[in-house]
């Protein structure tokens, strides 16, 4: 039997509950063992507690029961879910987590920690919900140097990428749309500003070379800036904005990770990502290029890979798994802004003044631009260099393009 | 030190090697252990061995060698792979292998074999070559019941069918390109009859479902009919043959799996998936649909995923892995020939006798159709019943749809 205490009963923690008890036989099959919940701790009640589990709002009570051997943190953010993370470590305890702030700001510590113990912290639904990534990069690409990752790693804000360019709707009806569908939450900062991207891309960039890249490294834009107008040029360029993190190893090793929007063109892995789905490519040196695909975010996508965690630390009490990193630091990165892409640019000038500033360009049109308007691709500039350009040019957009 | 040993040094067993030397130091590290191939066993002469491998004809000198701990099948079909998996693991050696033919008809036993010496027995490389999809279904997924997986399966017919619909060349010249340019062997029956994609799905529906499905029982249709007239109107219904291999978990447990073209929707996951790439739909209760998109042939994706797999043995000398599954038999599947699905059917008929026939039809159109052909979708039919249907007519062509 294995003991399992679940912090925070949220919409995540109380979908742990309900997989762990709904298919019952068949994790205790897959885990070799029975699984059950023991504790859960939140500081509401919950007087209709179902699955027999007992509800505590003391920590102390988990941390010193021996027989709890697993832990999921669900709490989220880094204040008590570091705490806790730490106190449950230290106390022999292994941890799944589903907390994508915390792996993204202390995860290099907190595998430390682990590993120093022997025990697994496991966090298999930090990035792409319940969509196997950690794991698939972690193991089975391990053959692999890996050199790029990069993918559509935030649901709400795809989500109203895509009403925009299906239902034509502006980006606040687009995003108010998500919010009353329970997609985008009432403050929904995080995603829109692409703070939550930022957080994946610095798990996988870790996950994927080796050593832990902070948010503070990553440069990160997001998608409130985005007009219909875009949206239009970019389709008459039979291409898609989406909202990408990446990351990529340079040749001399180091790493750069950036969230930004890109055009990225119809008939590519990620263009058909619609809706509130996920979709990360990996390229590594042999096997080319994966991409992982599936519902990112969401109750039960979420809670089952919490659950596959769980029963991965249950199978493997006495071996730890792959992941690791190396702590990173400001030696490790460097600025996105010197990665040359191609550029989506969208200004009120002539073909000639934008050819004069850019070079080569490829004009988009749009039967319904305002007089003066123009859009058009550069060739590749990296982000100073689109910056230096075009300065006595009235620059309406500037969005990355990709392929 | 862990000493491995490669039978049969054709594309996928010297690939192996080089991606081991390679990637030494990265694979050692992700291993926390020095891999090395100790011997590569063939009957032919290689005298300029690189890598400082020792070349042997006998393996019995294999066999005998303490030292060997993990041993790479790539000799292919169920013959002396067969007979040396056995004494491998009958001699206490660990077993990887990316030979599908051998999994898909004794994966039950040599799993078996495996579990009662504690040795691991693994093959994420028989399955879409370097895409990750035998662990993330045993481990990532191990929360969800599955329900159903499918997927184009087989690279060289995907790209036979792209190049009917990107290029207009029929099936034939299709095939003598990817002849050509070595997407196709000199005998291309394995594939292009579907035989390739039959032993993939019989051992997803094994990981997915716990019970073997024997190639037997997996009612498989290849490419080799599909005619450009097909490609056109599928076409102008949005949608584009693709050859897919699907199993179903039916209510009652029952497995059904079988191989065929299927019209699939433009826009769909699967649609984009183009020349030689493979993709893999799994739908789980708890997640939905996931998908794992990448290269599913070639040299070094398949022998990435080998060496993922010695790495992976290497790490768990002492913990066997979550592979296993029931022996399966004919109580356990059910014929696929009755699960429903649309039908594209084209036939020299008036729309009136299709109609008489078929009851609701939706009608596709190609403007270079002879006269008197005619194409259209059904409702959803089980192949019996759509075989009953429609007798009176001249059918020319009867595909599954799927979506």
């Amino acid at each position: 039997m294995v003991n399992v205490a679940i912090l925070g009963y949220g919409v995540v923690g109380s979908g742990v509950a309900e997989v762990i008890h709904k298919n019952a036989n068949h994790i205790s099959e897959k885990a070799a063992n029975e699984i059950t919940v023991k504790y859960v701790l939140d500081v509401r009640d919950f007087p209709d507690a179902p699955f027999g589990m007992r509800f505590v709002k003391d920590f102390s009570i988990i941390e010193n029961d021996p027989e709890v051997q697993v832990v999921v943190e669900t709490i989220g953010g880094t204040g008590a879910a570091l705490e806790f993370t730490k106190r449950c470590l230290a106390a022999g305890k292994n941890v799944v987590t589903s907390n994508k702030e915390l792996v993204a700001e202390y995860g290099y510590e907190l595998l430390h920690m682990a590993r120093e113990r022997n025990l697994n912290y496991l966090f298999e639904a930090s990035v792409g919900g319940g969509i196997p990534i950690i794991r698939p990069i972690s193991q089975c690409l391990a053959a692999n140097e890996l050199n790029e990752v990069y993918g559509i790693l935030n649901g709400t804000t795809n989500y109203i990428l895509t009403r925009m360019v299906r239902a034509g709707l502006t980006f606040q009806d687009a995003l108010r749309e998500a919010q009353a569908k329970g997609y985008a939450e009432k403050d929904p900062t995080a995603d829109i500003e692409g703070y939550d991207a930022c957080r994946k891309i610095c798990i996988l960039s870790a996950l994927s070379f080796g050593s832990h890249v902070y948010p503070r490294q990553v440069a990160t834009e997001g998608i409130s800036k985005i007009t219909l107008r875009d949206v239009g040029y970019a389709e008459s360029g039979k291409r898609k904005i989406k909202l990408l993190g990446r990351a990529v190893r340079l040749p001399d090793g180091k790493i750069s990770a950036y969230v930004a929007p890109h055009l990225v063109p119809d008939g590519s892995s990620l263009s058909n990502v619609e809706d509130v789905f996920n979709g990360i490519v990996v390229k590594g040196d042999a096997i080319g290029d994966v991409m992982f695909y599936g519902r990112g975010a969401g109750k039960f996508p979420t809670a089952s890979a919490v659950v596959a965690d769980v029963i991965d630390a249950a199978k493997h009490f006495k071996a730890r798994k792959y992941l690791d990193w190396l702590p990173g630091g400001d030696d490790v990165t460097v600025d996105s802004a010197i990665l040359p892409t191609r550029w989506y640019i969208r200004a009120n000038a002539t073909q000639e003044q934008a050819g004069n500033s850019f070079g080569e360009i490829e004009m988009l049109r749009s039967p319904d631009a305002p007089a003066g308007e123009i859009a058009f691709l550069t060739a590749e500039f990296n982000k100073r260099e689109i910056e230096t350009r075009g300065t006595d040019l009235d620059i309406l957009a500037r969005i990355r393009v990709l392929g």
